[in-house]
């Protein structure tokens, strides 16, 4: 898009470690919008490496974690959220100075806390989540648009290089993401209503559907469209929803205490047969989703 | 389709109590598929009765609930669910003999029983639950293939008769309906975790990502896809799910107590940090959704 001869370059080299459907993407995304001149994936598995870089997502590969990243100006972490850290940890050492590091991780205390722990002198930790993603997995399902329209949240706190999170919230932005800057602890809260208990919920939905069916063997003959809606996100990996639950687990039962008192008022109603106080929540539901619809929008 | 002149008709004269979106996508269904010689709409509002005849859901009508359903060999009551009963009683004495008598309610337990006692001698009460529907509403938003592929449960007990049951089978069978026959208690008890939870379930999470959102004002801005789908249902008619809830509120309440149980026993988990656990409850709701849809397909 560059017509004047300025160049869009944001990073001159981007380290991917984990080059996945997000990462793969991202690479994607950086390359095709020329956001970074030399794109270097760094993984385990040489094949899948291959693959990105057939695909287009990276340019060039590396299966050494201690120094993949050493010539990098930005380095993204696309592991398991728990793996994070320990990755960063392997190559640490050999990140040069003014070197920024983000990752993408679903929850952000813990992995902030600890990362920003991690980096040495002169190289600078800025949380990241971009909010995209789908049931696929692996860097062919990957596309360099799979941002666009997407929340990507970017954490800041006190500790917050001001230069590197500035360069990461122009990086968002120009991969097509919405870009909203956020405390760790923020994201987390919000993740956990939003995002954790609704999984949970379903989970626990299916859990009581089986008993039932078990019981009656009627409940799936009636389960329609929005029982499958509805259950849909159960489908995703167990071991990725435990470690994101684990990494977020205070927020996450704080809210999940909170819904179930409300549950239970509704509950308390429907005993007594209280019809207003029934409608009442029924009501204020509906109302608070226009009122969401309209921020959304 | 029929070929040898034989024809389609399964019952003479169809009175549809209610000409909305069921009652009218039901007369469409009847008068194109000929499984009635003449359907007849009665209703409070004449300007709505005028339309539905206009759009083809019905041959004539008739504001009188006393007696307009006189020459009917099937009356649909397709009342809201907490009017199906008060409409039978006002119709009953004018029913003829032979008559069969269905609904269209969402709840069947108490429906069932208290039409099962309104309907005269010689005249048989079938409970009824297409589970077709949309968010839309009105006559105007039916069409003759609302049942297709649909769920239609036909409710039996040991007070059915069964020459009606047959009848009434048949005639959803005819409109391209799945039939399930089971029990009332069965009705209410699956529609209990398969409907009526889920709807509770997400207008609890509207009050809490609200009160979450005045805490911190950044819930709603991480509330993307899978949030905006889940909540959709909150947008129907607090009234109509006041009246569902109240007439299904025994079983209800159970499929709450036991949905909290299976929440609280994740929150501890949770709590513990007892990983295999939380892997084990998202594992089994994934084989269970994978069991589902085995099933459902």
């Amino acid at each position: 898009m560059s017509t004047t001869g300025k160049s869009n370059i944001l990073f001159d080299t981007v380290a991917i470690v984990g080059v996945g459907l997000i990462g793969g993407s991202l690479g994607m995304a950086l390359k095709s919008r020329s956001l970074a001149r030399r794109v270097i994936g760094v993984g385990r598995s040489e094949q899948k490496l291959m693959r990105a870089k057939i695909l287009g997502a990276i340019d060039e590969y590396s299966l050494d974690f201690e120094t993949g990243a050493a010539d990098a100006d930005l380095v993204v972490i696309c592991t398991p959220v728990r793996l994070i850290v320990p990755t960063l940890e392997r190559m640490s050492d050999s990140l040069k100075a003014g070197c920024v590091v983000t990752d993408v991780g679903s929850t952000k205390r813990e992995v902030v806390q600890a990362a920003s722990a991690a980096v040495g002198e002169g190289v600078s930790f800025v949380g990241g989540h971009p909010m995209a993603g789908s049931e696929q997995a692996g860097v062919e399902a990957g596309f360099p648009d799979l941002f666009l329209g997407a929340t990507y949240v970017i954490t800041a706190n006190d500790k917050t290089n001001l230069d590197a999170l500035t360069r990461m919230t122009k990086l968002a932005a120009a991969i097509g993401a919405n870009v909203e800057i956020m405390s760790p602890e923020e994201h987390d809260e919000a993740a956990a209503v939003i995002s954790h208990l609704p999984h949970a919920m379903a989970s626990a939905l299916l859990l009581l559907a089986e008993s039932s069916q078990r019981a009656g063997g009627k409940t799936f003959r009636l389960a329609a469209g929005s029982f499958r809606d509805l259950t849909r996100i159960s489908e995703s990996s167990a071991e990725l929803w435990r470690d994101i639950c684990v990494t977020n687990a205070d927020a996450l039962s704080e809210t999940i205490g909170a819904f179930s008192d409300a549950l239970k008022d509704f509950k308390k109603a429907l005993d007594a047969r209280d019809e207003q106080a029934i409608e009442r929540f029924f009501d204020a539901a509906r109302v608070i989703r226009q009122a969401y619809l309209r921020i959304a929008k």
